[in-house]
């Protein structure tokens, strides 16, 4: 998600081209079937990519830019692919952004008190110590926000935006914490961007529009955000206490992995295959991205091995 | 799933039967045929019985025994039965367990620190409050246990037990913690009894053996317990420190909410229509057991307004 520290790995062209030694031009497919059926039967014959994500995410758990728990994971893929006899194995230097959740939590206080379920949003500002405890204002939409702007100074305001698509959806959490300071918001809060919850915030990176206050962000689990809109349609007064201790720290020094397989014939051509590292703090980014580098990785080692 | 606090309602007999008045004997279908179309029809009208439900879960919140939430959810139920016309509402005096959850945690601190999605078993005592830090053995099942008995010894047991059914899994949470005592553990750990988890933990009641000690029991969402358990097989050491600030206080005052519908023609005959009130007290108890709870009173108090 936070796409900074890479995993790049290059195959030289000419390994993978040998029709055109022949003159011909057949299809892609065709040229490739043998080849690709190789590297297909390899993949498969046994789990050794599925156990390279399971160490990446079980061992070293989350790979926040700026962690050390990346760099410890950076170093083991470094030495796995010497190991697999992978060329010119280095880290390139990257100069990464290094943010830290903190401790955080929100509490509704009115109508009756009940911890919610949240998770700041990345790049978040902090809260004060003692918390941000301001009435809230949800509404369905930017949209709603506009119409009443009259009502948002000086509150917390819930974006409860109903799941469409995450492409759309997710306009409130890149967008939503601007559009709720430039209403005189406080702090703002998003639902999840998710089809379902079981109460399990989604979170994600915000991002703050240059020409308004920069105020605390977070995610309430869908349930939790509905529940807000539900006591505001009944009238009765929300109140929230949103605890933040999240830090911008200076940018940090991180590597991006590259590892080549030098092509026999046209060493100078490259094809490129990667994945990012990295994950969010929350999880062990099985699917964001280890599984999506760890896939261009196998690819390599058997392009490799196969010879 | 706390069977007390319970929502009696009783409704004449001589109220359902009007076929008996002409001797015939048709099948109970086709005598309550027409009553039953007219409740239904009646039911499905509108929305008042959701709406109260709705009001039931999101503004008293979780109904735990013992808890102010729940009696002041009585106090609700027994006024709105009032003004529903209801006849002989009261409430009637029982004793309820109390158990409160307190704070709670559980890190993994070996092979890498993550705090772990827990939430203790219901009727667990705490742990001293410094936590227990333990090392961790994980089994699949009881037999397990049985076999690996001697490696249980001042270990924290975590019971990883897959989902089959709900009957027969949960085995684990009502005994895996006396289970694991037994065999020396100092607490116990169970996977959620649950398909499905997306790291959100499931709980319930426990139950202690007399004849062992009573140790901490807590549940793991279904990700964590896999977590530990693939570490366990890559031969890692697996640690963990477990905080409970459970108390069991003494027992409290509730009470049964009962209302009736005297029948005409024979009152003394009843009919109990019900569901339990309380809830636990990490959710709001919607599905266990606010909504049964108001689908029995609102038959009943559609019963009354449709004469």
């Amino acid at each position: 998600m936070i796409h900074r520290s890479m995993l790049a790995l290059t195959a030289g062209l000419a390994l993978l081209a040998p029709a055109e030694l022949h003159g011909q031009r057949p299809s892609i497919a065709t040229a490739y079937r043998s080849v690709a059926d190789s590297l297909i039967q390899a993949a498969t014959a046994d789990s050794a990519a599925y156990e390279r994500v399971g160490v990446l995410v079980d061992r070293f758990g989350h790979r926040l830019a700026g962690s050390r728990s990346l760099e410890a994971a950076i170093d083991w893929v470094l030495a796995e692919m010497k190991k697999d006899g992978l060329q010119n194995v280095r880290g390139e230097t990257v100069s990464v952004t290094h943010w830290e959740r903190g401790q955080e939590s929100a509490e509704l206080v009115r109508p009756r008190r009940q911890r919610l379920a949240m998770l700041g949003l990345g790049g978040s500002v902090a809260t004060p110590a003692t918390g941000i405890t301001a009435p809230v204002l949800v509404v369905a939409s930017f949209e709603e926000l506009v119409r009443r702007r009259a009502e948002a100074k000086g509150k917390i305001v819930l974006f409860d935006a109903p799941f469409t698509t995450y492409g759309e959806t997710r306009r409130y959490r890149t967008d939503g914490a601007s559009a709720a300071a430039r209403a005189g918001a406080v702090a703002c809060l998003i639902r999840s961007v998710a089809s379902e919850s079981i109460r399990s915030p989604h979170t994600g990176r915000t991002r703050y529009d240059s020409t308004v206050a920069r105020i605390p962000a977070a995610a309430l689990s869908v349930e939790d955000a509905m529940l807000l809109h539900r006591m505001q349609d009944r009238g009765l007064p929300v109140v929230v206490t949103l605890r933040m201790g999240a830090r911008q720290l200076p940018k940090a020094r991180s590597r991006n992995v590259v590892a080549e397989l030098v092509g026999r014939e046209k060493p100078e051509e490259v094809v490129v295959l990667g994945g990012h590292i990295d994950s969010w703090d929350v999880g062990q980014g099985a699917m964001d991205d280890a599984g999506g580098s760890v896939a261009a990785w196998e690819a390599v080692r058997l392009m490799h091995r196969l010879g």
